[in-house]
């Protein structure tokens, strides 16, 4: 992969608005095996120095996400023990490496949405918000267990319809409405369950806007709201607050009028107390056990 | 006004989209007054069985919205006393007394602004959600007092922009945001202000979907969420539980798939508790004093 390629590579990164946390944090992973085997390099040391500074460059396009810190920093710690000497041989094991840790992340997605489907049990009736890779694996493992759905749209670029169209596919009864109805239909669900893009070292969930209103009017209905996803998602203890994304306001479609500023801030924080049961690889949603 | 064209106002009225139920209340006074002063009638007691019928289905027309009940129940009121053997004096005693209720509940309106307004006092952020005539009164009486506007858009139909136009003319900063980004914007206002289309006895809140979960994001970053309103809208105790009024899914404009059910649900009710004070033409929004 030149550094032609991996610029465009960075760019769609950036503008990404189809894909969640852990599907871009793979997607880095894949960008790191195809630089491995193909970037310009001189030797061993030069190639490791590279991959060093394209990995901190995906890091840095998508601040809110603590996947892609957690699964390069991974791939860059997997890569030190690596020798230098043979640049073919270090070009393989990086690019092994990156590809083994895709694997793990897919397994976890799994495993963590077997932990919840395990506790949602038959013929429920499952909300969420936006789209989260992790959530429809939950859905692909509840559709034969008479599993329901109710989706909100998710402005302003409405992935909720993505996901209808994926549980449409399987004949799951779903219910599609505005974000401005979470509050009616939640008291209609048996349980709330969202992905994450980041878990925060309390537990507190940054995911798309709208989450934390979700949260809220679930917790004043009692209806339990879980967080499902891998714990690659989680930003070490310590870290600082992540930076809340904002895209380009022209996204809402709002007329542009003096005085008025469109805001479109992607992410939003729901704190920890709001939380259930976080459902990771590990985590079997006990709320005794934390996040 | 003849059946025909008193057909098309209830029309209109059912598909009304952009007002509010103090405005559409007044709305159906004016056509109770244009019924009262042209409807086909032999005598006074035709005329005064026909305005009964007509203010029925007014109130029929838009269940939600207690005011238009209200507002017409004080008219038939006021009406049974005035005599009926004179047809043309009974035309104009009705449609007078129309119109002094479409006065009333203006300056109800214009009063309970005042009290909300001197509550939020100089120099505040104020949220809101939707298009209340009420609040756009608020905005207007706090517009050369350094205020600043939080606007939802308020899908389907956003009407928020609408307000964002009002709020843009009069000069007021104003940051225009989804739906989906209230409960990352709360924490930036001093207060929420809704207006409502219907109070419940209890001093639970009938109002534009998205208004509830607008309420518990304010009540768990403790921002006061106040309720301004005449009292008009309130139903009375012991009233059924209104009727919340769902339009066309089509609204949405979400693709058509098998298996999804789009809602469109146009009201929520915000219980009691999360309502910090109400305000009315009489009530300062002291919240012991109740609804």
């Amino acid at each position: 992969m030149t550094d032609d390629e991996f610029a465009r590579c960075l760019h769609e990164l950036v503008e990404d608005r189809r894909h969640g946390a852990s599907e871009l944090a793979r997607r880095c992973l894949e960008i790191g095996a195809g630089s491995a085997l193909a970037a310009p390099a001189a030797n061993g040391a030069a190639l490791r120095r590279l991959l060093a500074e394209r990995s901190a460059a995906l890091v840095q396009a998508r601040p809110t996400m603590a996947p892609i810190d957690n699964l390069l920093a991974r791939w860059q710690t997997a890569l030190a023990g690596a020798p230098d000497a043979d640049l073919a041989r270090l070009r393989e094991t990086a690019a092994a490496a990156a590809r083994a840790l895709i694997e793990e992340s897919h397994a976890a997605v799994h495993r963590a949405a077997a932990h919840a489907a395990r506790r949602i049990g038959r013929g429920r009736t499952v909300m969420t918000h936006s789209l989260s890779s992790t959530v429809v694996e939950l859905f692909a493992q509840l559709r034969h267990e008479g599993v329901r759905a109710i989706v909100t749209e998710s402005r302003p670029l409405c992935e909720g319809y993505r996901l209808a169209e994926r549980l449409s596919a399987w004949a799951v009864p779903t219910t599609l409405i505005t974000d401005a109805q979470a509050g009616l239909f939640v008291a209609k669900a048996d349980a709330v369950v969202v992905g994450a893009d980041t878990l925060l070292p309390d537990g507190s969930v940054v995911n798309k806007a709208g989450t934390y209103a979700l949260a809220a009017v679930a917790r004043d209905q009692v209806v339990p709201f879980y967080v499902c996803c891998e714990s690659f998602k989680r930003r070490p203890a310590g870290a600082a607050a992540p930076e809340l994304e904002e895209m380009d306001a022209s996204e809402l479609g709002a007329p542009a009028l003096p005085h008025v500023t469109g805001r479109n801030v992607y992410f939003d924080i729901t704190p920890a107390r709001l939380v259930s049961g976080w459902f990771t690889e590990r985590d079997e949603g006990d709320p005794a056990a934390g996040p």
